[in-house]
């Protein structure tokens, strides 16, 4: 029978995975000599991956005539633990990514407010900073899973516009006291840079709840696609919120009403209706190994990975299963979890080479659960296209070969 | 006068930093317009800092005559936050970086066991995996610490032989049970596949301890550099013993005395004995910014920041002075705190514009303190070397220019 296991059962002779070759007398030394024999490559300014991981990247999908119109995937189904590379950090753009020179950029904060102001690189390396772990998700990430046919692609390319960074930044509220805020401001309207000057509202509420002027992405200072020099962090919220290459916010009483909330970014319900204003991305999980376009090899113990995130908390449980939801286990996790953030999950499943079912399932600490793709169909119907975060089903067969279905 | 103020007083009306430039009139939107006529960038498979910061790079020393003998250090002044961005981890190699190839990889364990086993990677991959936030320090890190006079270099030239990652790997515990260990076998011999053969004891307490055969650093697999593909992460011990490339473990009842651990990384006393095997790397803090190099600009609120770490288990409290250490005041650190981390500290300083010496002191959460300068050369002398982590001091003078002093 296809089981989960109590982790500690990897130290369990009855169920020792023994995947390693014994080796026969002395220990062989030759192909290690012969490398000492090899002087290494020296020092490097900036390190890059090794050539044998060159597969390891991110996938692009964009537009035949706008070439910076699209997306790029960050390669899940690679990665482990709860950092994304930078370099791996997934893109939207909606017309490339534009090259800002940081002796110029400024930031002005203008519109409802008593004093406007404009605030240069300088300026805002001065203020506090704050650090954090932060997942940051398209609102369109794993799309596909409003089609009628599972989409067969490896995790990355179906769930990849989904990435997490430690955001390094100004709390935005600092500088929204310095400009004195009408009373009657309850919207902002954020501006990137780019060529398709991305506008989109945000309630005033979250910029002074949360939200960052990111200067910094893991350690170093942004990367062009990310929006440097400056990027407005919304933690939990929409990726199109967290405005790239900011560099305008205007205090208002009533939003934009830009593309990127009105024909993009909504949702079409089933009543033929929209949504507007799906700020926060659900709780949702994924396993990433095994997943679909891998192959198990021979039945024994294998442990099930994946992340987990909700952007209205923090992970509160895991659970995984193996029969496509008719009874679950709890996951190990990773600590420590943090608010907003992935979180890594990890669990012990002894597969006996039957056809089974893989699935997770996360409950958030706001009491947020993880839908079922039927249920999630039933109440959004299949014209949806942003906001997807059903339960996620890779079918395993009895060769071992992993391939999305729904379940 | 120069003082540490609650962080809350950035809010503030009566010390609000006001570093911004008034906006007149309507926003001037002419160079938001022409920014916006010229389509940016298109997606890239891996991305790269910004050409803006090429500056940001590790600084690199080596031996003249053979390229791949030295360091290079992580500009730590540069860095924000606590992930460093593995393209700057910082770096030591004895001879350089091997080409190692990992569809022929092997980890071979062998010696005193009861069955010596070869794992290559795939089978590696197989084990219950572990993700850690660690620091990782050179023993021989702010060696220049020992001089009689001061050195005059940037943070990360002085003190950056230090990097923190989140580190993906197979607890060493479950291949130890796998093999077999000879109950006399308390010592293990780690070596690593680079042309120096570099190879270290470890009690093999730490390896049953939580010692992590690391495959991923900050979510991806290990860069050339960092020993790619397996490197041995020991948390909190200095970097010497956590071997790269590491293709083998010999359980042995006595430390191999190579020449890492008898000419080089041991402690010369004033005695003119050596102490052999101090493992573990103290309690150390120190403040990024402002720090040597740097100038300040006119009098007002800073933000002091900085870094603070120790191998002995999680940060407890970092204290910062403005008056060389005669008051200090308690620092905020950004959380979660994690053990055998890094965590970022910040402090509001109010500068009047009179010199002024910083310091930073870190507690950890098992009693260890950081000493003063004074102390470690009065226990130590004068002709350490290695594991020196006392309290650094960035002398201010009226102008604003800060330089490293003994204080």
């Amino acid at each position: 029978m296809s089981t989960f296991l109590d982790r500690r059962l990897f130290l369990d002779h009855s169920v020792r995975l023994s995947l390693a070759t014994a080796t026969l007398g002395a220990y062989p030394l030759a192909e290690a000599q012969a490398q000492a024999q090899v002087a290494g490559q020296p020092f490097s300014n900036y390190g890059v991956p090794s050539v044998h991981e060159k597969r390891v990247i991110r996938l692009i999908g964009s537009n035949r005539m706008v070439s910076g119109n699209g997306v790029s995937w960050t390669p899940l189904e690679a990665l482990e633990g709860i950092v994304t590379p930078t370099g791996l950090h997934f893109e939207r753009h909606h017309n490339g990514v534009p090259e800002v020179d940081p002796a110029k950029f400024e930031l002005v904060i203008h519109g409802k407010v008593s004093k406007p102001l404009r605030f240069d690189l300088a300026s805002l390396l001065r203020y506090p900073l704050q650090s954090r772990m932060l997942f940051l998700e398209c609102g369109g990430n794993s799309n596909a899973g409003w089609h009628e046919e599972p989409m067969q692609k490896p995790v990355g390319s179906f769930h990849g516009l989904v990435s997490c960074s430690e955001w390094t930044g100004v709390p935005l509220k600092y500088l929204l006291d310095e400009v004195g805020i009408d009373s009657k401001a309850t919207w902002a309207i954020a501006e990137g840079l780019d060529a398709a000057a991305t506008e989109v509202s945000i309630p005033v509420a979250k910029l002074r709840d949360d939200a960052l002027l990111a200067l910094f992405q893991n350690g170093e200072r942004l990367r062009p696609e990310n929006g440097y020099p400056l990027r407005l962090v919304l933690p939990g919220w929409e990726g199109v919120r967290q405005i790239k290459w900011l560099h305008r916010l205007e205090l208002t009483d009533q939003p934009v009403m830009s593309r990127n909330e009105s024909a993009e970014y909504t949702q079409l319900l089933p009543s033929g209706k929209a949504e507007q204003f799906d700020f926060v991305m659900g709780p949702k999980s994924l396993i990433t190994s095994p997943s679909h376009g891998q192959t198990l090899g021979a039945p024994g113990v294998y442990e099930v990975r994946g992340l987990a995130w909700s952007g209205h908390g923090s992970v509160a449980t895991v659970e995984v299963s193996a029969d496509a939801g008719r009874s679950w286990s709890t996951a190990h996790m990773d600590g420590p979890v943090m608010p907003k953030c992935f979180a890594r999950f990890r669990a012990a499943w002894k597969w006996d080479g039957k056809p089974a079912v893989l699935q997770s399932r996360v409950k958030d600490d706001q009491g947020h659960i993880q839908p079922t793709s039927a249920s999630l169909v039933a109440q959004r119907g299949r014209n949806g296209y942003f906001h997807y975060n059903a339960i996620v089903s890779w079918a395993i067969d009895s060769e071992g070969a992993v391939r999305h279905v729904y379940a």
